[in-house]
């Protein structure tokens, strides 16, 4: 194999694969990052037990050629040798490999070698029909990853809660995450080819949304027995399924509401991040809603060794009971303000033990749950 | 104690004196900030075992009224909670403490108390004589401390290493720091009122560099037994200073020179970069310097696992002898090389096992020194 490009396009696609690979796998194998030179295009692909991320890189852009393939052929080279040398040589980059897959890498009069690895011993990527399943745009899927991987659970006790429930029906696709304290549900209308429910991980959705070039592109969606695969025009990321049944969680969304708030959501959340400071003493960053004079909320909160904090904030609207106190965990409800975009949010209690229903104003496709704390 | 400031004017101030205060002191007292409230202004002071800040925000700050007394007094607050509050807080800040040390802070409808300590408590500021022993610009004294501060040891094995020397004579400010692998030594001509030899911690010098302020501003020096005194118009610190006999280096600059040669300063700081991706392999981040075609300069470096790095730069100059190896640590040609602001340097070698010597070119207040390092 033998190729030269332009350090720029080279390091952009490293730097992409480079986050499907991990430094600690005992694989020896998926320390590198597979470089594929075809008659059409240079491939990259980087990959750890979970997900695999593909970028195929063009010889020309914008009318400009940019790679040009002397050799076909491939190699595996160390991702973190590779990422650090391209970044640091100018201009143009000119790789060569020989039959021992030594790998020498110049630009100028800068000559590198490398001990690469033999490809072959690189895992096959699965298989993907050519019709895809979906497609949605990139900035709609990450919106809908943002509202809801954050709820997902951080412990592997139930591995199944710590992926997002996606499921597709002929014109909806419904995701979910929750960690049995708080849930997050999103809607959208789509154009399916396809009925199923999956479990996706939540670290294979938190890579995508760091692949920069997905926001900004058509997203074709395919679904396999084991995988979900993700493709735009020139990078491609595979993360397997969770197995095991997602338990049913449309029973719940509280249908008793004593008393429903509406406020505005940025202030709100200024409010809870200063509550949050005292809070985060508490085990279970203590936070406290209570009503004030029939139509003004305060948010309190206080750890007996350092102090207090206690502040008054103006409801836009309040309907049922004027009563209430509840506790709540301050950084889920952060959590919780941060991902909504609407000016307004109205908050539903059912009682001071009951879970508290968050849904932005305006906007039905979207709620989420938080369930109260024990305060002492 | 009562008073009421601008949000930002506070911030900015506890953000600095911050900079002195260590959470991990046994002393409780030294976790706070101690503000005090005076008829001319507010003072806050932060303190750790080695330095002292201070720093004075007057109450007018270009004509506008920024701070108002209510009640003069002093008390000490817990600093991190201090710093976290301060910066969430909008608008103006209200600060009131009563005869338990408790303290209100108020901003609009945002309440937070905080236990206090009593400032009896806190440590004495060391005092100082009205009359300076030395004034200089902060640019100048930031880069002599620059240039010389990363020399020093890390190691407490011999804790007078682990400062930098500073001599001032009657018109001149020598600084050498040293680790016994690397030296470094800059000169200054000064206007001095003293004549001494003291070690100033580099701990206190790099927390210096962090002064925003002090880079902008005429710094006076003061000097007492046992603290050197920096002072800019609002911000004061003092550092304690090593005791112990800094070893004589004025020996180990050498003199049977047999190569200097001459070459741009950025262009050979890039090529050691480059060589240290493979140097950090090794125990002593080795790289190799050698003269070929008697006027080339080749750098390298391998790792026999990873691979290798060769690069030829071009001299400006040779003198001497043009047969030369040696091996050095490649991470302290960096940290010499970052440090030098001429576009060329001279380096002269006196054997493969003699320190270099780095000046740069056009100015002869400052050289550097390393040990080459033994290759295998």
């Amino acid at each position: 194999m033998e190729f030269i490009i332009n350090s720029e396009n080279f390091n952009e696609a490293i730097s992409e694969v480079s986050k499907a690979v991990s430094t600690k796998t005992p694989l020896q194998i998926l320390t590198g990052i597979k470089v594929t030179a075809s008659s059409d295009c240079l491939t990259l692909t980087g990959s750890n037990s979970d997900i695999i991320i593909e970028k195929s890189i063009p010889l020309m852009k914008d009318g400009v050629k940019i790679i040009e393939i002397v050799h076909e052929g491939s190699v595996v080279i160390p991702a973190k040798f590779l990422s650090e040398i391209v970044k640091k040589l100018p201009g143009k980059i000119h790789l060569k490999v020989n039959d021992n897959h030594l790998i020498t890498i110049q630009s100028n009069e800068i000559v590198t070698s490398l001990n690469g690895l033999n490809s072959q011993e690189y895992p096959r990527i699965p298989k993907i029909n050519k019709n895809y399943d979906l497609k949605i745009h990139g900035n709609e899927l990450t919106e809908i990853i943002k509202q809801t991987v954050f709820a997902a659970s951080k412990s592997e006790m139930k591995p199944v809660l710590t992926g997002v429930h996606m499921s597709f029906s002929k014109d909806k696709l419904t995701c979910v995450a929750t960690n049995s304290h708080r849930l997050a549900m999103r809607e959208r209308m789509i154009q399916s080819n396809i009925q199923c429910s999956i479990v996706v991980p939540s670290t294979s959705l938190n890579e995508l949304l760091k692949l920069t070039e997905f926001e900004l592109s058509e997203i074709k969606l395919f679904i396999t027995e084991n995988y979900i695969v993700f493709q735009s025009d020139s990078t491609t990321l595979y993360s397997r399924l969770i197995e095991g049944v997602y338990p049913n969680t449309s029973g719940l969304i509280p249908t008793d509401v004593k008393t429903t708030i509406t406020l505005n959501t940025k202030q709100f959340l200024k409010g809870i991040d200063r509550a949050c400071l005292f809070a985060s003493e508490w085990r279970n960053n203590n936070v406290n809603l209570s009503i004030i004079e029939g139509s003004k909320l305060k948010i309190s909160s206080n750890s007996s060794e350092v102090g207090k904090i206690e502040e008054i904030q103006t409801l836009k609207e309040i309907t049922g009971q004027d009563e209430l106190y509840i506790s709540l965990d301050g950084s889920f409800l952060k959590d919780a303000l941060k991902v909504i975009r609407e000016e307004e949010i109205k908050i539903s209690f059912s009682g001071s033990m009951r879970p508290i229903l968050i849904e932005p104003v305006g906007n039905p496709t979207y709620l989420q749950l938080i369930s109260p704390v024990r305060s002492y």
